[in-house]
């Protein structure tokens, strides 16, 4: 019989391979570069790179499954004990080159600690994804936040409003006076199962959301791919662009962990925007479309 | 009398003037913007910042003089103990457009504590400066480390070998295998008065070295500022600036600590270059000018 180990691990390079292929047909014009790497503490991962497309400027969507001793860093990071400890996951950022269309970003995970004997002590599911829109389109909020939703729900009634809280707690530039990173998502970490929710309904749960990904993002990409935009406007994208390095190597839980427990360095920054801007005091005008999107990142919307 | 206090408050002001007015002159273009602002805990700061200039992208000339209660995040940072703190200093980071004119950083501060009843019972000077060059010229390196040698010199021969090594080994992207930011400079920190050295010894030693910033980097300016570039040259110029962005943002106590103590964010961050780029495992080609830097930066040199 299969392990849940061994069925996330599964079904994350199935949504990998997935996910890729159609990037690949929406851009059209470029394809996927791939870096097989191994850990040397134990395990690896599968890099996948696209780069200088017809829609997408930079993008990354890894896998990784790893296994190791619990170190102390690793243990204070967790807030939780145990000897050795398994971990496997798929995590993906898309920057499109056309400022109509967001930024976005997904993670899906499962983690395992082991005792002395390979017991498995504990285990939960974590994830989440989120859009970082450059200039706000109520629709594509409305349209990405529903398509989450709608895969929370079948789990329970309660899920959706409670994670799509936690996301807009989460990516928050505390220093830039509680500015989100964009318009948020769904946001899950330490989902055990318990009494009433098994193991299977979590995985089941971890899916319903990976299989959401596509249809939460592609039809945004399609819709305004090929919209004009203007240098000004490309500008903007990358003055947010720059609020996206900073809260990513400021306050992310995972860039940072990756980085300090010797994590495979390319990988984890392929997050980073292809370019960034970062101008003294940038202000956006009064009453213009980037004033609009920097009031909604200041006070999150209920979209759905 | 004079307090050592007021002596380096004045002095800084009077250095960034200094400074200001010279990198103006010498760009020709662009003035500095003044933002005056007051902090709510006690004292405040003069922010100044030039931007799209002749031969400067993007720099910022900073002081600031705060003051009040040590809490306990700042007892944290410091590692010493007291009741109230003062602090004095002034940052600078210069961004040239030009990829063939190195990028500059310089910092110069000074540091009281007291007990309850006011009295002085630690101080320290601290400051450095170092250089961050896009394609490497030995002359260049060599008269930047030369002129802060011979400022360090009149005040102990060994001075300028352990700050020239305190600044290797502080401007390190660890997560990047190693790499140093730049080709340093000196750095040093936590310098007390003793038995041998008064504080009068170490102001003149700050206000050689804060004297020296002019002479060390405005002749690698004139000599470079006109230099032809290619475009292939500016990309690389923003990709190294990225790992930049990755220091100050990762690894940068002052800036970190700045954030995380509610400092006034536009002042700290404009140490950021205007436009950075991360490719993902950007690597030149062997035998390059590229190249060359890289293997500077991983083994840093003696210039003097």
């Amino acid at each position: 019989m299969e392990t849940v180990r061994e069925e996330f691990t599964q079904y994350i390079h199935q949504l990998q391979d997935n996910i890729c292929s159609t990037l690949e047909a929406a851009d059209g014009k470029s394809k996927f570069h791939e870096d097989r790497w191994q850990r040397t503490e134990g395990g690896g991962g599968i890099t996948r790179i696209i780069s200088s497309g017809n829609s997408i400027e930079k993008g990354g969507v890894n896998t990784s499954t790893v296994h190791g001793t619990v170190t102390p860093q690793i243990k204070q990071q967790l807030k939780t004990e145990g000897h050795r400890f398994f971990a496997c996951g798929i995590s993906l950022v898309i920057h499109p080159l056309n400022p109509m269309v967001p930024t976005v970003h997904a993670n899906f995970r499962y983690f395992e600690l082991y005792d002395e004997k390979e017991n498995v002590i504990d285990l939960w599911f974590g994830g989440g994804a989120d859009l970082t829109p450059y200039y706000l389109q109520e629709e594509d909020a409305i349209h990405f936040h529903s398509t989450f939703k709608n895969a929370c729900e079948p789990f329970g009634n309660e899920l959706y409003p409670r994670f799509k809280k936690q996301c807009d707690d989460y990516f928050v530039n505390v220093h830039r006076g509680h500015e989100c990173r964009g318009i948020g998502g769904i946001f899950y970490d330490y989902i055990r199962p318990d009494q009433k929710n098994t193991i299977d309904h979590w995985m089941r749960f971890s899916q319903s959301n990976g299989d959401s990904f596509i249809p939460s993002y592609l039809p945004i990409v399609e819709r305004r791919k090929d919209l004009h935009y203007t240098e000004k406007e490309k500008y903007w994208q990358e003055i947010r662009r720059g609020r996206y390095v900073e809260f990513n190597l400021l306050h992310d839980r995972g860039t940072l962990f990756g980085l300090k427990s010797n994590g495979r360095t390319e990988s984890i920054l392929m997050s980073l925007p292809p370019r960034a801007r970062f101008d003294y005091a940038d202000t956006p005008l009064p009453g213009s479309r980037e004033e609009k999107l920097i009031q909604v990142l200041r006070n999150p919307k209920q979209w759905c």
